[in-house]
């Protein structure tokens, strides 16, 4: 049956405080019984992220990885790997597999990339942490499809409030 | 920690038999532990192999879809979901993602594509049920790493034979 | 002989000005020799730059289409036609084929995301018509390779200042 | 206006009588004014294909490439590169943008793949100079979309009898 599955995008290099959001939301999604997608790779918000998750027990978490199987460094807590060897258009796909895309920052390019693939798929994108610029534009072009949170907490309660909660049917 | 996976590929309409086999292929699959990779639709073969492994009590299934996630009709048998939005180019990624492919035929063009397309990716494949000019085609050619069979155990003992055991580390 | 190939992206539906520039951007680059890549639909900013590069004797137009031969409504005005069948993944072939990209606009999620991905890309962005808020935004995050201008003749004048000019070798 | 585009498929390392064959088709292909799409990298037939056509005055070659910008090692003889950074995914795409495929041999693994790939899009496909088994087995399978021949003079004169002529409009 199919589960319901939330994507965290962010940076490959992240600040010390977005990785340890990212791996508070990992946990926070496995714990209501989603499954977590990621970039896949053993570095930054991915790593972090699908690091969280796998401290729950029976949790899943999906790695979508731009390379192939010999080149890419799967992060060790990626229970199911998916290799696109497709670079950056493998950002298309994250979103269109994730029901709801939470995004750690907003700056880094491929994170930005992600953001805009999510709006232009009309999926709900939430951003955690944006700089101040940032929340401006995505406020004035996006205001509707955007929700601006601070913590992991408040990403979790807007996917609830978005209609998915935990044991909802897909 | 990494799951080894296993991929069943074949056509979207199967004869009666070839979907009888990709029902007992996901059951067995399902039964030694192995995550099912299938395209995710549902339709034929792809149906058939996800709704035997879900038969298996803590099964997983993904499914590699072509379309997006209006478009496409997912299995009702397929836990996670995979959507490409890139058609039968993501039968670059379904082969690139399993550990080993099971193709259920090999005339059909999309399930010829994927045979071919994991020779490339230098992939066991196990083509089972293969036409006379289909065996004489590939042995001719890729002998070496195309294995033929004509049931579902016998595909499973090659991958065994191939060193993937129920339990082995990934 | 390679030839260079400026990008111009934008959206499907436009303002009547932004699709002017975008005509006049066509027309200039094709009078320069360069070789117009666009998203190759029949519509918007992607029509409008083909249409104005297809008024100067002997330009070539390319279009990489997010659709199939049979689906995509392809400009009247492009001369090579690439299919992908990718959906908005496409997005980063268009910016890796493109030596600078020239986006109208920035705020439309398929261009921001075109804009993200050439950032990633590291190719040169040149944005033309930005927002007040989009123009902090990538100035805040991305200052040393987003050129901002307001008119065609200036996004001309960047690609000659970025090294590519009429008749260099490649 | 769109121009017809014919797409020469083949190994990257192909026998010496295959490549004459390849640079033969290219020099044919581009003198009926159809333009040339190859895998667009600088060996075996994709090269010898594209240098034959850049041998006819005011001819256009198009190469689909697997890699990025930085990566893929383009062929001398490609004027128009499409860097797809998708691997062997982007085989979908070369037949997808050609009218009519060309495959010289069948049996190499990426080719094979083309040809599946163009039976799936429903593209007719010219097989040249394939083994006996690979004849023996697309015939069996593929017999009426699947062209033999076993010399570029013939393929051109099948391309012709399917409707393609040099001068006919899209």
């Amino acid at each position: 049956m199919r589960r319901h599955v939330i994507g965290v995008m962010g940076p490959g290099r992240g600040s010390r405080a977005l990785e340890d959001a990212a791996f508070t939301l990992g946990r926070l999604i496995a714990a209501a019984g989603w499954i977590l997608l990621t970039g896949g790779r053993r570095t930054g918000v991915m790593d972090a992220a699908s690091h969280g998750a796998k401290t729950v027990p029976g949790s899943i978490t999906v790695g979508v990885l731009p390379g192939g199987p010999r080149g890419d460094d799967v992060s060790r807590h990626v229970d199911i790997a998916i290799f696109t060897d497709m670079g950056d258009a493998r950002n298309a796909i994250n979103v269109l597999s994730s029901d709801i895309i939470i995004a750690c920052g907003a700056s880094t390019p491929g994170t930005l990339s992600e953001i805009a693939l999510a709006l232009k798929a009309e999926k709900p994108v939430i951003v955690l942490g944006a700089s101040d610029e940032a929340k401006a534009f995505l406020a004035s072009s996006h205001g509707e499809h955007v929700h601006l949170v601070e913590d992991p907490d408040a990403a979790i309660a807007r996917i609830r409030g978005l209609g998915i909660t935990p044991g909802s049917p897909w």
